[in-house]
């Protein structure tokens, strides 16, 4: 996304939700909290189209999201499963959880970093 | 912006850029990327319209974004300017600049923390 997003003036107005950091690895590719919550709930629920609609994301809408990381890292984080009882389905590949484990430990650091800033921050907003 | 964003995937391909951490503190208010920005080039243009130009963004979009966090916060980030050559502008208030600074001081602190785990992500993204 690039910087002239307005997408956070167009979240509704909601009650106080956890201070999340978001990391944007590289333009373009990489990861970030939408597609790392993809590959979670993936890993969760071993299909594409029962993950996306956790997150109430169409199937092609999570195919693209899952192709582009495929696509971006060197070697896939999602592969097909076959057979089963649902006719195939798909899960993280050992690259897969490395990267998201890699994330979810720079989200928690990056939180922790700035944790005394963010309390400072706060206190400046509305109640 | 929620979980289910696939606004990564829509970026166009690009040559690396420098790694960023993205903030954002509080659902619907608050502060990220698009919004600092602007009030960077507000603060640099000392004009609403000037500030969404260098940006690429309306007028409209601008002034939304800007509405939106003068009323997140206790007291305004941005005040209309009178008279001057351009017959009236708008600037960054203490509180605007305090936040800004704060905000770019957490960038810091974060993409700190996370260096070495990032070096070790990109080791894994495609050249």
């Amino acid at each position: 996304m690039d910087e002239n997003s307005t997408h956070d003036s167009a979240s509704p107005p909601t009650v106080a939700s956890p201070p999340r950091v978001r990391l944007q690895i590289k333009q373009g590719t990489a990861l970030g909290p939408g597609k790392a919550a993809l590959l979670e709930a993936l890993e969760r629920t071993g299909s594409i189209s029962a993950a996306g609609r956790e997150l109430n994301m169409s199937y092609r809408r999570a195919w693209l999201l899952i192709h582009s990381v495929n696509q971006a890292y060197k070697q896939p984080l999602v592969e097909a499963t076959k057979g089963g009882a649902g006719g195939g389905g798909a899960l993280l590949t050992p690259l897969g959880r490395e990267v998201l484990s890699i994330y979810r430990r720079m989200e928690r650091k990056a939180l922790r970093a700035i944790q005394p800033d963010l309390e400072e921050l706060q206190k400046l907003l509305h109640d």
